[in-house]
């Protein structure tokens, strides 16, 4: 993808292919598409895959083409008694335009310790579909470290995004259902928080009346579409255990309130069961491979601002049961999504990180010290060690705060010199992490070995670190947004609107005080302000709205603007997309 | 499913269970209902069904799971030599709310053909989500005549329509896109007929205004969405033959017109690339089994009213070189559904029908002679004698006008006497037609062997009919509909509303006079009063609004109300639909 790096020039003209990867770059051509790597990738059948690679006996694999498959979660069940691998966590520094390759290094790392003759696995989030006709592309990794079927992968995959809309807007239409046949609930339609949702970009869903038409059409509203990631729906399938958990999740839903004020549930509309029986089939995880036949789970992909941003907790849990080593992805820069990582998916589930990799950049790293994306390409020692600051507050918070032990990928690119990555390495020495350069977007796994080597060294030492929640449940949920902004965000108070102050108290008094908090604010920088870089301090942290996801189990504290249904831009990428008459997809990027 | 017969008594006490049939009724309980016969069947791997029954190579299916699969549109190119095997229409009656059983019918002769010795196959067409958390439930047959897995054809199945709905989806948000980014082609928003669509029933959403919230979402208009199975995508990809067809058809789809009144299509607004890029995979036929393991393409469902309500032509054209008979179902009574199957599917596609079955019931017949619900269960000879009027001019049409020989099929219910069945054969066979009662629904297969005897009698004898169309393309479109109207309704005349009249004299200014016409009126009369039974005459026919429908090739002239939203009712049957701990689907109808 355009933001996961490029190849190296030495890759280019030589490229070292990593064994057991088929691919070859085409003569004369030096630098391939994703797709046409993608496309020209020789896959083992999925069967072959889950069995060679994981032992899943070929009847409990339900294959979505030769390609893709579930694996039916009544055979995880049976795997319950296994011992657990090492779950390495894959997060990175503040998000910049340079690009830092967070999906490529998962890709390239499992890549790598299966080269070096471990049982890995990778469980990565699913694309969502919208922003591939978009601008943003689609979401698989890059080069050559890749998952496939790239194209599968980033359209309609195995159906799962279509199940949670579906299932989404099941509920939206039983709301509007029951108002319409005489509203029993007397719920008040002016505080129905549940919007309907679609994989799309299309900015005129996201403010709209519905209902109009007269009164065989039910009752006008104000209401709106967000993207299907960004779904409750989608968070409480990451999050849930088993289909028992689901459904009583998904009843556990807050769709809006009484004209009393008190909470409307998805089971008070008698949703819970047809939603669940929706979600049935996508709650088993999808097994694909990388471009060199490692597993790799990708499911669930909920949004990383108003949500936790990490695949399922049945991926990640089946994974370690099948693989001795796991990586995983999460959502932007590890202010963000590791933080959720800990402090939602792992408090959650009883799942611990034994590890985490930060991906850094050289480019990014003189981005956060001040340079501007036109000038990346020039050697410039000293932003590097300006923009250090950025990576430094994450490694803290990685080690002191989450108590993760941790070492650093530096994802090259072409345009960085040896002097600038070996400052990275020294630098991030003089803070006790090591760091490893890597090359696995043009190189493969092979790019990514000494990764591998010092992600297994460190999983051997002894961890100087406990692991550790940034809050304890019984704080209140403002004294929980404090704990983060102090501890990790380098904030020195935070601030309220007033109605988010007061939607606080309601929540706090309809029960859901013990739930963790769940911080939507830019990915780009420690503060609210995109512009601010490096690692900010003694900013003010202002939560501008605060909204209840009562069924995934948390409180979204919304600091500035989230756009929860993105638009397209004036030449979508659509525009490229094409098909020829023999069937190959042309144009996804 | 509820209308589609119950099992005899006589089936009850001392259930005959079809050879290769693996089901038996529960001890002490008589009458098991459609989900839990299809829950206890025992399924062939889909992979087996396909080599065994019809000689598909494993390599060329493509699974989704054990019990379904697409059969690869690149494999069935290579079969373009092998000659066709016989093509049986299956029809019916003016529906009622007895039921018929036109899929339970179809399912059932081609269980009974197989069980005869032959090779057959039947095409059925997908059944909407929607409708199954609604009232009508799901469509799949019933009893022991049914396609399975049921529940999975009944949800999602193998994502088709949320293929659709994606890129129906993609083309709205594109043309909001364009207008909001400067509005190149002038496009008037007054104008666009391209509304959006979703697989739910959802009143919300029949009529609303999107683009609200101020200038970065858009410019606001008045819009709506469809069900999924209304859309004109849906008929396209029931009618084109290959993916070069499709991109050709998508982008032919006019969305609405400029301020000079110019058509604006798909591929104006560069659309037509990414939209077929959806539904590549979506178009190779979906393959299933009946209880008794026949083979059957489940493929596309297009509405039979605004559209012309067949499952799709590439389903068809497959199975016609894959098995030596095949039977598929066209939507409602022969007036709407077998009118579109001879006038739109066969003119478009070459393919052409060697014989129909015309599906009725004695209940159906008697209210069509003036009893209702109520008193259908007692014997009145008179009321069945004068409801043959329904029957007598279907099978007038459908030889005189289409030049198809058929046979009637009299799906047995419980409360049906023998004399009533006697006397419909009877009356039949004073049209020249034979009739043959059928316990399918009870029996399975077996209880449609002499149904199936009389339909390969019927195949072997000289048709005393030529194949033909109710009118020829180059007639007028109003010419065109006076065909329809007085050959096949009994109408008196055709009248017009203003605005119908204007619309399709830009149509046919426009160019595209030489389509056929697809007439949407209600199923229940030949009228469009659906509460004139039997066979009304000389009544009018009056058209109120005009559609162009561009890239599916034909003009639908709407004629009454015509719903292509529904809505849930008080109690939807999602109420009862429910997922037990085990992962067992509860409840669907």
């Amino acid at each position: 993808m355009s933001t996961d790096g490029e190849p190296t020039k030495a890759g280019a003209a030589g490229y070292r292919v990593a064994e057991g990867c088929t691919l070859r770059p085409r003569e004369g051509v030096l630098v391939l598409s994703d797709i046409e790597i993608a496309n020209a990738a020789a896959m083992d059948r999925i069967t072959d895959v889950g069995r060679d690679r994981l032992g899943i006996p070929e009847e409990h694999l339900v294959p979505y083409g030769h390609h893709k498959a579930k694996v039916d979660l009544r055979y995880l069940a049976t795997l319950e008694d296994r011992p657990l691998g090492k779950l390495v966590l894959m997060t990175a520094i503040s998000p910049t335009p340079a690009g830092e390759g967070k999906t490529t290094t998962t890709v390239g790392l499992t890549d790598a310790l299966q080269g070096l003759g471990h049982r890995s696995m990778a469980c990565l989030r699913e694309p969502s579909m919208g922003p591939v006709f978009g601008m943003k592309g689609g979401a698989a990794g890059g080069g050559y470290a890749q998952v496939v079927p790239m194209t599968d992968i980033n359209l309609h995959f195995t159906g799962d995004f279509a199940a949670i809309a579906a299932a989404h807007n099941l509920l939206s239409a039983l709301i509007d259902n029951h108002v319409h046949h005489g509203n029993e609930l007397e719920i008040d339609v002016r505080s129905v928080t549940w919007k309907r949702v679609i994989d799309l970009n299309d900015r005129a869903l996201r403010d709209l009346v519905v209902g109009l038409g007269g009164i065989g059409n039910g009752y006008p509203r104000q209401d709106g579409f967000d993207i299907v990631v960004a779904s409750e729906l989608m968070a409480i399938f990451c999050l849930t255990e088993s289909w028992a958990d689901l459904k009583r999740r998904i009843g556990d839903i807050v769709v809006g309130y009484t004209r009393s004020k008190a909470p409307v549930t998805a089971r008070d509309l008698g949703a819970h069961g047809a939603m669940t029986v929706l979600l049935r089939d996508a709650l088993a995880p999808n097994l694909v491979q990388t471009l060199e036949h490692a597993p790799a789970f990708v499911h669930g992909g909920p949004f990383a601002n108003i949500a936790h941003g990490c695949s399922s907790v049945v991926a990640t849990r089946a994974a370690l049961r099948l693989a001795d080593y796991v990586v995983t992805e999460a959502g932007f820069g590890a202010d963000l999504g590791a933080e959720k990582f800990v402090d939602i998916k792992c408090r959650k589930s009883g799942l611990r990180p034994d590890a985490a990799v930060v991906v850094a950049t050289v480019r990014a790293l003189k981005y956060h010290g001040g340079v501007d994306v036109p000038e990346l390409a020039t050697e410039d020692l000293d932003a590097l060690e300006l923009g250090m600051a950025n990576l430094r507050r994450h490694l803290h918070n990685i080690r002191e705060v989450y108590g993760v032990p941790c070492v650093v990928a530096v994802n090259r690119f072409p345009t960085d010199t040896d002097a600038e990555v070996a400052r990275v390495v020294e630098l991030c020495a003089a803070e006790g992490v090591r760091a490893f350069p890597a090359r696995h977007f043009a190189e493969g796994g092979v790019g990514a070995e000494d990764l591998a080597k010092g992600v297994l060294e460190l999983l051997e030492e002894p961890s100087p670190h406990e692991f550790g929640f940034t809050y304890d449940d019984d704080l209140s949920l403002t004294a929980k947004v404090e704990a983060v902004a102090a501890r990790l965000y380098g904030a020195r108070e935070v601030t309220w609107d007033g109605k988010a102050r007061r939607r606080l108290e309601r929540i706090e008094a309809d029960g859901y005080g013990a739930l963790p908090v769940c911080i939507a604010k830019t990915q780009y920088s420690f503060s609210t302000d995109a512009t601010l870089r490096g690692a900010p301090s003694g900013h003010e942290l202002h939560v501008r709205e605060v909204r209840l996801s009562a069924g995934a189990g948390f409180v979204v504290m919304v600091c500035g603007d989230v756009m929860t249904m993105p638009g397209l831009p004036r030449r979508p990428a659509s525009d490229h997309i094409d098909l020829a008459d023999d069937g190959t997809i042309l144009g996804l990027s």
